[in-house]
């Protein structure tokens, strides 16, 4: 069979070898005679399953003892509202409850600006939470392309923060942080890691949170990875009410299984694991990403046809977003695409354009492919 | 391989068929080169399945018109916080925000125990909403063990009541309703049918919201389905705040995909559909529900080492839980089930016992194995 080139941002492409791996074990995980679909939570089979991702996923990011690892569900939109409540709830137990509190955003592109909204939203009946957008490059430039410079960004008082809040990687937009953003260190910081989550090492120690909805580089959709810094979780009585599900201390008191979890969602992402530790780990995949999106931006920045709406140095190394030169164009390069067996290359219907996503399970000959295709379409639609 | 016996009260048995198919489509769903796990969840191909599972649903529990469809994610436990603030706004959109309201609760289990316990702990808060336990079974009988009688039911006044939730068969305790509790028609009657749902028919028209995790009848962990009667769905702006993904407006406004819904859960609740409308449908499994817990409860109550906690009225049909005599034989009897390959046998840790969740999916003959096993047992443990 011809290949299917997956450009999809999410569910995305996963590891052959990681479907081929599920699909033996479908019926018959290790030798219990069912599928692990069909296990329980509680059994020692699936709680070996859990332990091993956990221990897998430590020892890939090199997670400091004080933080914990949490299987949620409901995705990143969940997480817009729980990070609110949780880290209100820790800030207000630290500083009392009549106590002015911000919580500032970077706002780079939709999903940042969608979480932002939830916490103006879920701030309304709590008068002493002011919900402050640090930078927000819509409004600072007119459209999302770019990390705002430093020298623009208007951080809250320290000492009133409860977290920084910031989305790593702009699915959408394209927009990637070069860098972790530099704040106070008595402010936990909040990473939004959806789209960029193990594409790369990161210093856990520098955040209070990093989360992950698992469908782009970690498994199926259905489970929400959230890495938290133990001391930022505080009893469900604290703060805000926030319904038990999206309680941090509930899922850390019960290993993630108050009631039950996404079994199979969890299992895929110990497989993905697993892969990614044949695969030379977070260094390794990183270079292998570098050279992927350098040979890609690259492309665009060459031919005349594409042009790339992101400022060099905030592009996502996921997520590549292009324009053609004009919209007749662009859809006759969609259109030559699909007929390449060349799938989801069509941007997010919120902006239109074309976006490559390259996660880690992406293999560099299909990005030499897709590069190959838009050098022969500049050959034939060029001037 | 020697079979293998699941007993397991969910995550639990799923259809071999089911599997077998789900294994066979693995890594190339419907002819398009890519794993359902890989497939954008807006994509022709996804939104077809959606559709059909919806569709079959629909026809399966035949589900009027104004009734929608919801496939949310986070268990029963979230919707014991999704209920309580999307009904509690409905009633206040009626009848004003500042008018009392009551929330009744029938607590016939543990489970709906802990429902009743998140309204009240998320009431805390609103000074205008009273939690009401209607009949609560274990103060009016010192234990989980029984439906209470009608006689004893006490429903807040029709006028002020949001909603009277119920759960219509408590999978730990072994309890279930054995028809619709009869409330004022003006009332919407919410109930959990997590462990009992679609295992017969149901008249739909009788309900305010339906709701069941996929893990007992249904498919894998992961997805819950809400049948919610439109007019008790509000805008978000009315009631208590309430967390985006918590909030059924939201979800009905973007056909359950406001963000990445739990994919492959929601085909393989699909391919489990389909196995049921094969299976003779509803009125097909209810023939065969009640003749597989006739026989196990007619044993229990034959052979003289074993016997029910349950009342005969209130016995499930889904999970049948059982004792021994003494807590030795309890302990010999597990052990011994475990060596014929019968897992998950073993009673909820915090109740202990023995419990036999027989879904859908059990086949008879495996009922028929552990009938044996308890005359054999019985045989060489009697006096």
């Amino acid at each position: 069979m011809e290949p299917v080139y997956n450009f999809g941002a999410g569910p995305a492409k996963i590891p052959e070898s990681v479907l081929k791996r599920a699909q033996v074990e479908l019926l018959n995980y290790g030798n219990t005679g069912m599928s692990v679909m069909e296990l329980s939570h509680r059994s020692k089979t699936f709680g070996e399953i859990l332990a091993r991702t956990k221990s897998n996923l430590r020892n890939l990011l090199d997670i400091p003892d004080n933080y914990e690892i949490l299987f949620m569900q409901g995705g990143a939109t969940t997480q817009f509202s729980a990070i609110f409540y949780n880290l209100v709830a820790a800030k207000q137990a630290a500083i009392g409850e009549d106590k002015d509190i911000a919580v500032d955003y970077f706002v780079t592109g939709s999903w940042s600006n969608k979480a932002c909204q939830e916490a103006e939203r879920l701030s309304q009946d709590m008068p002493h939470v002011r919900v402050n957008r640090v930078a927000d490059a819509k409004k600072l430039t007119g459209k999302y392309g770019q990390v705002p410079a430093q020298d623009t960004w208007q951080l809250s008082d320290p000492e009133q923060t409860a977290y920084v809040y910031y989305c790593d990687n702009e699915t959408v937009h394209g927009v990637e942080f070069a860098n972790v953003p530099e704040v106070d260190p008595r402010v936990p910081l909040v990473a939004d890691m959806s789209s960029n989550f193990l594409s790369r090492p990161v210093d856990v120690k520098k955040f209070g949170v990093i989360y992950g909805g698992a469908q782009k580089n970690l498994g199926p959709a259905g489970v929400t990875l959230v890495i938290v810094r133990k001391d930022l979780v505080v009893d469900l009585k604290k703060g805000p009410l926030r319904p038990l599900m999206l309680d941090y201390q509930t899922m850390l008191d019960n290993d993630s299984m108050y009631n039950t979890p996404p079994t199979f969602a969890i299992y895929m992402v110990g497989l993905t694991l697993e892969w990614l530790l044949e695969h030379g780990g977070l260094t390794g995949i990183q270079v292998v990403n570098a050279r992927k999106s350098g040979k890609l931006y690259d492309a665009i920045d060459r031919l005349s046809l594409f042009k790339s709406p992101v400022q060099p140095d905030s592009r996502s190394k996921m997520n590549v977003v292009f324009n053609l030169t004009t919209p007749e164009l662009e859809k006759e390069f969609l259109k030559g695409g699909e007929e390449r067996n060349m799938v989801q290359l069509k941007g997010h219907r919120s902006v239109g354009g074309v976006r490559a996503s390259i996660y880690n399970a992406m293999p560099e000959e299909h990005i030499d492919k897709l590069i190959e295709y838009m050098e022969e379409f500049q050959n034939q639609h060029a001037a």
